[in-house]
C-alpha cells in the first residue's frame, strides 16, 4: 500500500456499530498501492502495476454483475462474509495470530492480499495520495449523483454532510449541471470548500430554530429535486427525504448507518410522489469503472485537491481517527 | 351521478383515520356521471356530457402540472383543503345545514358540484358502471405499474393485496410484459380472479410460518424486480420493500396508509440499492389521461369485468362498506 484514506465506515466498525465483522481485523478500504506479487492464474495484472482495492467487488459472473442496473456484486459482504478470503483463509498474522480481512481490502497495512475481483489496475502515472479517493469517497459521492440520482441540468440539489463523500457529491451535482446546490453541515468552517466545489448556498442547522428540512423547503419553494444524505445518520436521512419536493423529489442515501439503526417515517412522504433510493459505491461497477474515473481525473476532469484536509504518516492513524470524529477534517490520507 | 365505487380511502375517513377532513362530509371519489349544468365561464363541457370527477385535479398551471414528471397538482388536498370548493363555499345542504365536500368529488350523492379542473369528459358511449373505475381504482393500480415503476418486459413482480387496486396492478404488470406476477392476499378466494388477470402465482401469507417477504425472496432467487403495496398497511409496505432484490428492486406504495401511521425500517435496505417510491392516482395527469384511458377501454384494451364483485343500488351504501371491510369483495359499485 502507498496511501489510504480513513472513512466513517471504518470508524463504525471500531465502535462495534457494523454487524458481521470478526476481530481482530485489519480495517481500511480506501487505498492505493502497487502490486508486489500475483497468485497463480491471475491475469491482467503484474508486479509493479498501480492498483486500487475495491470495497465492492465485480466478479462479472453473478446475476447482479450481469444486470446493467446494479453494481451490488453478490460477492460483497452484503451477501457473504468478506472477513476471510474467498478460499476461507486469512492471509494476515498479527503477533503470531490470524487477523481478519475487511471488505477484502484491509488497506491499513503495508501489505495486503486481495482477490482478483476486488482490485482495479489504474494509470501508472496517477498520484497515489489522490488516487486512493477513487477507492471509496470520491467514487461514492460523485457516482450517487451521476448513476443513482441521474441529476439533470437545472436541478436544485441539497447535500447533507460535507465530509469527503458530501463534497464529492457537490462535485457531482456541479458536474451534472445543477442550478442550485445547497450544502448543509453543522460545521460552517467547511463552507468555503463546498463553495469552491460548486455549492451555491451553505446552511448550518445550528443557526436555525426550525428543522433544517423546513428551512430548505421554504428556500426552494416547496422542496428540492434531489437530496443526498452523506453522513450515515438516520435523522438526517429522514430530513433529506422530507426536504424533497412533493410529486417528483428524489432522496439518495449514501452514508452507511450503524447496524440496527431504524428510520421511522410517515409513508405519505412516498405516497405523494417522492422517491427514496440508496447508493453503494456510487453505483459504479467497480472493476471496470475505477480505472475510467482515474483516467478522467488524469485528464483534469476533476480537481480533488480540496478533498484532502490532512495527510499523515501511517503510524499516526489514531490521530486520523480523532480528526474524523472531531468533524473538523474532510479526508485524512495516511501515507506509508 | 350514475355510478360510484367504494374505496378504502372513503372508509379511512369514516374511521377518522385521515386528517384534515371536516364533518359532516359527503364522501365518494370514484364516480361517473352526466353533466346537469355548468357554471359561468366553463368551456369544453356541456350538459349531457358523460364525465368522471377527478380526485386529483389537473389545474394545468401550477409548477407540478407544468412538470412532466409528476401528477401531484398543487390544488390537491395534499397542499390545500378540498373540503370546500375553490371559492371556499360548500355546495351541499343536508337537513338545512352545510355539508363538506371530499376531494372536490363527493360522488356519494345524486348530484355533486365539482371545479372544472376536477372533471374529465369521457366518451359518451362508455358504460358508467365500469367507467367509474377510471376515477380511482383502475387508474391508480394500472398507472403505478406503467408510469411510476415503469415495469419492463420479463420482470418479476409482486402485488400485495387483491382488491380493486391490486387487481388493476396485476393487469398493469401483465400489460407491461412481466414474466412472473406473484399475487399475495390473505383471502385465497380472490386467487382465481388474479389468475384470470394474469397472476402467475398466488400465495396466502396465512399458509406460511415465515414472513411472506422471505417466502417471496426464496421463490425468486433473491427478490423481485418490482413490488406493489395495494392495501395501505405499513407492515405490508415494509414487507414489499424487503422482498425486492438487492441492487435493483423497486417497491411502489399505492395504498394510502391511515394518517399518523409510521413505518420503521432498516436503511440498509435502501443503501444496498433498492428504490422506494409512491404513486398517487397512478401517476396520471388526471384531466388529460382519464379520457384516453376510457378510450383504450372502449377499444377493448382492458377487460375490467372481474374488477367489480358487487353492484348495489345506492341506498345500500352501508352494505357496500360492510363488504369492503369483510375483505370478501373486490369493488362494490353503487348505481343511482
Amino acid at each position: 500500500m502507498v496511501a489510504t484514506g480513513i472513512c466513517r465506515t471504518d470508524d463504525h466498525v471500531l465502535k462495534g456499530a457494523l454487524k458481521g465483522i470478526d476481530f481482530p481485523v485489519i480495517l481500511g478500504h480506501e487505498g492505493a498501492g502497487i502490486i508486489e506479487s500475483i497468485g497463480d492464474g491471475v491475469t491482467g495484472l503484474k508486479p509493479g502495476d498501480k492498483v486500487i482495492p475495491l470495497c465492492i467487488p465485480q466478479c462479472g459472473k453473478c446475476s447482479s454483475c450481469l444486470n446493467p442496473n446494479t453494481n451490488c456484486c453478490l460477492k460483497t459482504h452484503l451477501s457473504e462474509s468478506q472477513n476471510v478470503m474467498p478460499d476461507k483463509t486469512s492471509r494476515f498474522l498479527c503477533k503470531g495470530k490470524a487477523a481478519y480481512h475487511f471488505l477484502w481490502t484491509s488497506t491499513f497495512s503495508e501489505y495486503t492480499v486481495v482477490p482478483v475481483d476486488s482490485v482495479a489496475k489504474i494509470d501508472n502515472r496517477a498520484p497515489m495520495d489522490k488516487a486512493c479517493l477513487f477507492g471509496c469517497g470520491f467514487s461514492t459521492g460523485y457516482g450517487a449523483v451521476i448513476n443513482t440520482a441521474k441529476v439533470e441540468p437545472g436541478s436544485t440539489c441539497a447535500v447533507f454532510g460535507l465530509g469527503g463523500i458530501g463534497l464529492s457529491t457537490v462535485i457531482g451535482c456541479k458536474s451534472a449541471g445543477a442550478e442550485r446546490i445547497i450544502a448543509i453541515d453543522i460545521n460552517s468552517g467547511k463552507f468555503h470548500i463546498a463553495k469552491d466545489f460548486g455549492a451555491t448556498e451553505c446552511i448550518n442547522p445550528l443557526n436555525y430554530s426550525k428543522p433544517i428540512q423546513e428551512v430548505i423547503t421554504e428556500m426552494t419553494n416547496g422542496g428540492v429535486h434531489y437530496s443526498f444524505e452523506c453522513i450515515g445518520n438516520t435523522d438526517t436521512m429522514k430530513a433529506a427525504l422530507e426536504c424533497c419536493h412533493i410529486g417528483y423529489g428524489t432522496s439518495v442515501i449514501i452514508g452507511e448507518a450503524p447496524s440496527a439503526a431504524q428510520i421511522s417515517f410517515d409513508p405519505i412522504l412516498l405516497f405523494t410522489g417522492r422517491t427514496w433510493k440508496g447508493s453503494i459505491f456510487g453505483g459504479w461497477k467497480s472493476k471496470e469503472s475505477v480505472p475510467r474515473l482515474v483516467d478522467e481525473f488524469m485528464a483534469n476532469k476533476f480537481n480533488l485537491d480540496g478533498l484532502v484536509s490532512h495527510t499523515l504518516p501511517f503510524h499516526q492513524i489514531n490521530k486520523g481517527f480523532e480528526l474524523l470524529r472531531s468533524g473538523n477534517s474532510i479526508r485524512t490520507i495516511l501515507m506509508f
